[in-house]
């Protein structure tokens, strides 16, 4: 039987890397990179870096290309949906053509791979179609969230209290969600921070790596310096990858 | 400067350690472990096992008592309140006594230190009152939640949808929260799961140690042997630490 991992391996700090994590890139023979056609500098060579200090010698890379994707959709749902299945399409023939009898293969996955990530949806859609057969293990992995929240040594949550993770999209089309005072916002391409009122932020990009940038402050005093700073690196880097914890203040 | 480190050692699982958490434990001078007076075999023996790997030789362990506290009070933030500014103030007689300067110290934390868990908010109280010096540092952890989710292989959200991470005080109290469709659920100890419907559950405990028990389904179909099967458990090991993910079905 063939055995895929799908590794957490953080959000950006190779110290991150679990000891789970590091002895499952060291069990694998076959790594399948999926090509995303943006210059992701620090993470290729993250990934780099953790093939270096924990896979075996023998072990082979096997490239995909990731399909196109709108990333600023009008249909968000609909757009991830078709190219989830184009993309598991790319995958399944991947693992088809690289993965042979009894091997084991691996994704790396940044941050953790149950929070915001479509790889084993896409693994579940694959093994659905019934053409290939394998089974597949999850390895948990610090998310983002957990290494921003670390970072500004701000609790998730309140006393009892829930703490509700959303997009960005979801912010900006719909507010502030209902029921809860504490809101972790992912996968925002709109600052949707800037309509916010009555709250304090915790935000950061690329945390964990050598680019961080970490700001804090009541929104409405730190919104103008964060979008400022936010439109700079992004400038500077070609991609960006921020977070941030929205904390209601408490009448 | 004294300097304290608050690590998150995972959800049970040895290998759930990160590297940057191994590193820290190796630096670290005095470990401060707050005995909880309950008989958790399996995480005092997690944390004799971190120690005995990667600790230094000449570190030395302070040990405080925890103030009692209700667990099941009914003005939950009140009480938890009260148990906590009684716990900073041993804390605080702990570190004064027992770190020197220049000195590193360490808590160890269950899960991911910024998600459900008072030991930030206890250091940043009694940096408040002045009376000691430090700096401190949070070294995120893999959560229980993230492990649950990855044992299950369920990813946390869906497409583009939101989160919300609460308590099973607030599922009972005040049901299913607005807004969301995925819900994990902490500190269940009334078992809330029973009062839901129309929902998949994916329930675990003790997950990542020999203990694990991983139990899914409709919740309708699956609530009975759940109770059951945590009741025996919670006979047996004289505790239990649970979580579960629930997941309302599509219409």
């Amino acid at each position: 039987m063939r055995k895929i991992y799908v590794i957490g391996i953080g959000a950006g700090d190779p110290d991150h890397l679990t000891l789970q994590a590091a002895k499952a890139i060291g069990r694998t023979d076959v790594f399948f990179l999926i090509d995303k056609g943006e210059a992701k500098d620090s993470m290729i060579e993250l990934r780099r870096r953790l093939l270096k200090g924990y896979a075996r010698p023998s072990r082979r890379i096997a490239t995909g290309q990731d399909p196109d994707r709108d990333r600023m959709p009008d249909d968000y749902t609909g757009t991830v949906d078709d190219w989830r299945r184009r993309r598991s399409a790319m995958t399944e023939a991947l693992i088809t053509e690289h993965l042979l009898a009894d091997e084991i293969g691996a994704f790396l996955v940044w941050g953790d791979p149950t929070l915001y990530d479509s790889t084993i949806a896409i693994l579940d859609e694959i093994l659905e179609r019934g053409a290939i057969e394998f089974e597949y293990e999850v390895i948990p992995g610090i998310s983002s969230v957990s290494a921003l929240a670390a970072k500004h040594r701000a609790p998730l949550n309140r006393v009892g209290r829930p703490v509700q993770i959303t997009t960005g999209r979801r912010l900006a089309d719909e507010g502030w969600p209902e029921g809860v005072d504490d809101v972790v916002v992912m996968l925002d391409g709109r600052q949707a921070f800037t309509g916010v009122k009555d709250a304090d932020i915790y935000w950061g990009a690329y945390v964990g790596t050598a680019d961080e940038i970490l700001l804090a402050g009541p929104v409405e005093e730190t919104r103008e310096e964060i979008a400022r700073v936010r439109a700079e690196a992004r400038e500077r880097h070609g991609w960006i990858m921020d977070t941030y914890l929205l904390r209601r203040r408490d009448a």
